[in-house]
């Protein structure tokens, strides 16, 4: 941790920080610049907290050099982490396909999308049983119902199964019967619920916080695995900007930057970034050649008539051209699909 | 609802739509451009997903033209909400102050900042027992034990206490301990919170999340609204933008917007927004020279040695002199303070 | 164009607003919603100013539904454009790569590295003359002597220049040196600048601003279209939001989204997006297999000393292998490389 | 400045990386971290390129100490700089208060608005005579002609103009005719254009760019400053944000950290920053109580039939309300308006 003291600041008031730094256990070294004196902290710099550093009238700022993370840091760790998912394994060679509809609309419904998907080329079905919607007024998800049909489509395709949680609430819910639990992008910092689904050893699908910095993003992982659970996979899906073209804008550049920081896999959701069918296909294609573990899609047979997010659903004819070009992709970068 | 259709849609296509619509009970007006064709619908939209219609082929552009929320809306409700709590009205002509720490760190510590805040004019304390903290590697929250301090400050100084609550877990010890309940900027689309709260009758303070929209947030308070509780207060703190040098962007221009669309109170909190104590004295004159309905501001007498946000933290003898100040700045705009 | 009314308007200032359009030629219909009227103006809407409109006490919302840019339009231009520069051409089926240093530092160093980018497989050389610096102390380019030196360049290796035009004042000076002239990110909105390489019939490299929406930058398009220049090529070089991971966040949904509003071509600058060098491959694949037209790389052969940029740069040797993969990823999308 | 080493970085590598600093006259203190080792430079590091230091693979980090602006710096320059206007003085006691139409529509027009917001309280005359337009289809200003209309204007009430320079063509033009030139947001980085202005004397209205850093807004009147002339007046329009509800959004925390940093004025344009007349009241008493030098605001008396920005434009009868309450507001924070 590097801090920077204003120039007139006193002899008496450095000492008395020099002092307390040292009360900590760490080791001070100081820099006499022309305008400005800087500190160099060594040792274990995480129990500092930067902002009590900055109520210090005498301190002109305060940088903080190593990572915040342990447990998710590739320095501590530098191989690849791989989540195995009922034997599917996300974060090897294989990029892992996850498709399947926004909600769960019923029994039928989901086990013939996961037919039509598994079809397609898809590993893994995906589907809201309970939805975070921005009204109140909005269908808010099947709830259990919505959960017992995922598991049914799941016995008729052996397709793993992918669900949203909500509240600590579903917990036990979701660990009997999911294969993956999803935090999705709004709970990404509500802390109580990463603290929850890190008590269990299910995998974690941690969705990107709409306006998160990756590095609070990392955070949040660090959260799930400091409760022991090591079983992390990010999942970018686009975050919010000025453009209003497309519902958020995807940051395909997380996927080499959280493969250098993090030893932990990153799949892409190109339906929630775009908010467009249209606009999937070159979206999923770009994820794959960027180097992501895998793909969450949405897909519909029905958009029109979908529930919730038909405007961003794929028909499962065209889902099955983007898998089939995708297997052509992954081949480049030397992946399988 | 405005639905553009494309040019080449088909009359069958569109005859089907119209159909499809009026099975809905809306009355559908047809307006022909040169390039597009445009539906006026007519009649309780609130059911018609947008997405589900921009899926449709023929679909150019959906524009909702009524706003979602009701409860909240000033269009059906037009007298301004006022919220009692413990005889203090929020959203009158008084303007209500609240301060005090960051974290409650000790019922001395927190006592003792209550009566100093309360000597420098405030009406209500603040203080957080449990804490959002981006690391799960630092200082969480005293909890149960920060609460029950909170309502000690509340025996010695008659302060009505706010704290934060993370967790419908805790939902009980707040509704017994707490004047208001503080959902925060994380929290903001936790919606199984949102539904938790929306069942007491507790006053809750709902802050803006750190990237959502007015409309967004409107959405939050209808949440709450729709499940029995009319008690909601707006709390602005700084939205995420690209700028560093503060830890957010106050947005002022909520105030008025806040007062015009909705019917319900709105406070400020200069604290989080900026990050800096050095900026809290403008940005509050400021928030009350806009019309805002009260300051939420974090008091510290020992910033830095605060357990958090020090650096954002006032000293009791600066905010009395921002209370001073804020009071001549509340008359000339016909209020008090 | 859509304009709603507010509920309360009187049938005299109705009447007062209707006949003003009539008198702009406009035909009006007129829909009746519950809570608000809605009126649609059909003709030339061109010529309305939003924000006119919306001055008027009665009206609630105005909403644009025809596209503002006519020329940039792909509903009244259905076929690509391919823009010819020297024999190669941008927006057919051939990728185009262009690379070569962020700053010309001699005749010397521009000639050597041009050697190096074509055997490595670029087909045109960029190098920067007259150079945009945040701070006036910075290197400021070499101006006439670094166009001299790229020409220089050109004559040795036969790859076409691109260089960016700061000042109307160069203007003559590129036209007759420089192959592709680009406009940067700070100018996209420099209007006169845009109507003077309007005037000319170069080929103009428009980069985005840094927080531009897609339909401003069109519009950009529109601005030299207009001035009678057809030849514009769009640049994405990311957009500014809070992540600082990263210089800019590079957006490349608006690959598929600028090929269908526009018939124009679309290249990418993963260097300037990225500002690391270590992202440049994922995120120059990634533009590849999303359908874009060609790639602007900053190769240098000794990026710790380059005079600007070292930290985006790629060395030749690297480059060479980006190129590689990316024949393979464009041969998967149809196209070459 | 600060540089970070990576862990693993040779002796052999990290010792020529000192030599070249050390040739650069700048004295090296190195920290030996747990993790990483750390440089400090003293010096002038202003010579040093972050970029290229960057490049260099054994380097994980840079960061800057000093900040990269001089003339600006209050630390270099503690007293506050006044601009003279024809003798009002901005940046001293009394705010200044700014008034006038968007644009220039013609003698009439603009001579009559001026007498109406001189009689409200106005001390200057705004107008627009070269208008940068998103379309270019939209009205471009009256050119020339404005300008001459505006010469007619302060004629008649002596109010100084003020009017924005949109190219170095038409300097000689308004250095003549102008007393204050304003740059606009989106010429903040046209480079050329900032040092055509700073080779004169006369005032400079300085906006901060759409997305502009504070830092950056800094170095744009760095670079006018560094020509010669120290007469800038920084002006706060709002900044690009997600929120599509106001047309950018207001930053108010600019004026107490300009003041901090900076020893030159800074006024607030509400109007560009909210885009709706409804707003302007609030945030420019909120602009005063937060400090600012001076309030830029749109007027026109007929804002329905305005030829741009109607939307946003006061009532004159609106704008004297707003001047008698900042009037009363400016009293309480220790200024005159």
């Amino acid at each position: 941790m590097i801090i920077t003291l204003k120039k007139n600041a006193s002899k008496h008031d450095v000492d008395k920080l020099i002092h307390k730094f040292e009360g900590m256990d760490l080791q001070v070294t100081m820099i006499q610049g022309d305008n400005y004196n800087v500190f160099g902290l060594v040792g274990d710099t995480s129990i500092v907290d930067e902002k009590s550093v900055m109520a210090n009238p005498i301190v002109y700022n305060v940088q903080r050099v190593a990572q915040p993370y342990k447990l998710a840091n590739r320095m501590f760790h530098p191989e690849d982490t791989i989540v195995d998912v009922n034997g599917i394994k996300i974060g090897g060679k294989k990029i892992v396909m996850i498709a399947g509809p926004c909600s769960v609309e019923g029994e039928e419904q989901i086990c013939r999308i996961a037919k039509e998907v598994k079809a397609a080329g898809a590993d893994m079905l995906r589907g809201g049983a309970y939805k975070p919607r921005t009204s109140p007024y909005a269908f808010q998800g099947m709830g259990t119902a919505g959960i017992m049909a995922m598991v049914k489509a799941r016995q008729e395709t052996k397709l793993p199964i992918v669900s949203e949680l909500m509240s600590a609430e579903h917990l036990d819910e979701f660990v009997e019967n999911v294969d993956i639990i999803q935090i999705g992008a709004r709970n990404m910092q509500n802390f109580d619920l990463l603290k929850a689904v890190g008590k269990t050893k299910k995998p974690i699908l941690l969705k990107r916080g709409m306006s998160a910095t990756i590095q609070e993003w990392i955070m949040a992982a660090e959260y799930i695995m400091s409760e022991g659970n090591p079983n992390v996979i990010f999942c970018e899906r686009g975050i919010r900007t000025f453009e209003t073209y497309t519902r958020n804008t995807l940051d395909l550049s997380v996927v080499p930057i959280i493969k250098e920081r993090t030893h932990l896999p990153i799949i892409i959701d190109p339906s929630h970034a775009a908010g467009d069918y249209k606009l999937i296909e070159s979206l999923s294609l770009a994820a794959i050649a960027a180097g992501a573990d895998g793909l969450i899609i949405e897909v519909h047979d029905d958009p029109e008539n979908a529930w919730s997010d038909g405007a961003q659903s794929l028909k499962p004819k065209r889902y099955a051209k983007l898998v089939k070009k995708g297997k052509a992709i992954a081949k480049v970068v030397g992946r399988e699909l």
